[in-house]
């Protein structure tokens, strides 16, 4: 990475350094928070091909600069495109709607391995640049099935970064979401006063979210749940 | 990946399926040999920003033809290029060259995490296809110290894989050369009539092997040692 001005640090004080992944969605956002309570961030994005990759972009840029975070890296790993097996990127692969309860164990949104290849890049670009924690706001329990969202998951491949990278590095895999349901995460949200407006998590839509993709049927039971209303435009509202 | 026909079987016989990652160099072309024995191969090629890629994808090609393989998969990683930290992607660091023992523990060639990205690809492509194993020519002890080429990063990334993956999906992930020198290596290309001429180690140019960055000494004194000359043409023979 280039040399960056020093940023979202409190005055004279020096914070350690972490990586935190960001998809631009309520989870990352509320994973990102969490973070800078202790670190200085670096935020990281993962193109892989999605299809609301563009709106979750600007999520991303949105959510960064009302953090005042200028470390920011947007890598590509649309190769996943080319292996295809998920609806997320194969448009010719029908897409679930509905709650993950009414589905099979691995819906087609599953993106084989996805999860890895995002911890990777993050591993990488912490280890370049000296950084002691990776935040991902991976949630096991509205993971609606997915083999990359369970915290055995995480443990196993914290053990492999251990062992695949150099002597002097530790990086401390952080998943702050993990154990959390939507309810509770969109009360940490409030909490932590995170900007909601500026997030995005539909799977389908750009400019209005549809409200029955898998991804917004969750979140809009999770404000439903806390008691709050999602400030962003819906299809159906 | 779309349908392809059968191929690298053979006749009336249905073979388990591996993928297998190769970069066109002589340890990736002997763990494809040893693949073949066992498996029908689908062959992945990996571009992460390298100095000499276009001629590691010639050989890639070159070695796919020779065996007759069709399903091959050529995947961009060069976003570690952008993370940078490397003399093997980024042309303005130094590139050691001599012989492990000469340097530090971990050389300027290290990609930080390089072969975890590597092997996602391949575990994500290998779960989309159902095959049983994943096959990678990685050296530990010519390793030149880099700490995503011990057999315990593997043994590690492993457990991750069957954490992360679909319970139905059975990856593994073999490492056949693991704990062989280059002389063996070398040997072992030879009993198993790998077209060593096909291949490309070399580092830094893409005409005629330098003959002295790390790569080019570890394969010549392999070749020595083996009581072989190396068939690829060298800047300075």
């Amino acid at each position: 990475m280039p040399d960056l001005p020093e940023q979202n640090a409190p005055q004279g004080k020096s914070r350690p350094l972490a990586v935190v992944l960001a998809s631009g969605g309520l989870d990352s956002a509320v994973c990102l928070a969490e973070a800078l309570r202790e670190f200085e961030v670096a935020l990281l994005h993962i193109n892989y091909g999605q299809r609301t990759e563009a709106r979750e972009l600007r999520a991303f840029e949105d959510l960064a600069d009302h953090y005042g975070i200028t470390r920011r890296l947007v890598a590509d790993i649309s190769y996943l495109k080319e292996i295809g097996g998920s609806s997320l990127v194969d448009k010719n692969l029908p897409m679930e709607t509905g709650l993950p309860a009414e589905q099979g164990p691995v819906p087609s949104t599953y993106v084989p391995f996805r999860n890895a290849h995002i911890l990777c890049v993050g591993v990488s670009w912490a280890e370049v640049n000296g950084a002691e924690a990776l935040f991902i706001g991976v949630v096991q329990e509205d993971g609606s099935g997915y083999p990359d969202c369970r915290e055995d998951f995480y443990l196993k491949f914290g053990a492999a970064v251990d062992a695949g990278t150099k002597a002097e590095t530790r990086i401390n895999i952080r998943t702050p979401l993990i154990g959390l349901d939507k309810e509770a995460i969109v009360r940490r949200a409030v909490d932590l006063e995170v900007p909601l407006d500026l997030t995005w998590s539909c799977y389908t839509d750009s400019e209005r979210a549809c409200g029955e993709c898998e991804s917004c049927r969750l979140r809009l039971r999770g404000f439903e749940r806390a008691g709050r209303s999602d400030p962003i435009p819906y299809r159906r509202s």
